[in-house]
């Protein structure tokens, strides 16, 4: 049972690495944005689960809060290949062009997702409800600084 | 790290006592059915991958393999969450309503999607590329075998 944290951290490294973008037989534009589409929805259900605990909306439950903060752990580095070159049209999608002309500052801003939700999964794993919180609001930071700069209204 | 385990197995067991359905605000039948279909199209990226190297289209790795294998592992119990009680209808939909007359066999054919999934993923770490080609036959199986009886053409 060791080795899946082991599948964890390979999927960072070979998204970071391009390789599986290329080992999927160049899928059409159309297809990545309807990938990168269901991989935030994915995300945004996740998160909004955690939203709702956090705001009281919902009950506080550390367990299910530490299983969604895995989720968004796994799903995070995943929706990447959403994002591969050729893929800013071919359907109708929120992701500015900016992302693929300014691939560095998008990447340091999507790293940063990776890396704030990996911290969440941690973090939820202590059952400190009150860093749990103060980790979701970072994360949420990091969605909100690549939105703002790289999503359209 | 071991605990990434813990959180795959939990997902399972909240998902299977509908805790996790339960713990979102129920949301709207049409944004189960968004989040049913995003989950459906991340675990359709992946199998189609693993699928063009079983096939002979993209070159065969082992590593790549694995990885895609367990992303499936932990999407499939992800996507049963989409499949919540009233979002038969709600939005456009493939999802035949059978699937909530029918409640048990289709848990049962969702089950062993799950099963077959966390086979690929064990088998891929071995590296065999024969059991692998096995095993994803298996998977694929699985997937057909719930579409027939429950997805429309």
């Amino acid at each position: 049972m060791k080795a899946a944290p082991k599948f964890t951290l390979l999927a960072v490294t070979l998204i970071a690495a391009g390789i599986c973008a290329e080992a999927i037989a160049q899928p059409k534009p159309e297809d990545v944005i309807e990938y990168r589409q269901a991989a935030m929805t994915m995300i945004g259900w996740n998160f909004g689960a955690l939203a709702a605990m956090v705001k009281g909306k919902t009950a506080w439950d550390a367990k299910e809060f530490s299983l969604r903060a895995e989720r968004l752990h796994t799903l995070a580095p995943q929706a990447l290949e959403g994002f591969a070159k050729g893929s800013d049209k071919g359907a109708q999608t929120d992701a500015k062009a900016d992302i693929w002309t300014h691939p560095e500052d998008f990447r340091s801003k999507y790293d940063d997702l990776v890396t704030q939700t990996s911290a969440l999964s941690e973090i939820a794993k202590t059952g400190d409800e009150a860093k749990m919180k103060e980790q979701f609001k970072k994360t949420g930071a990091a969605c909100k600084a690549c939105h703002e700069k790289y999503k359209a209204d």
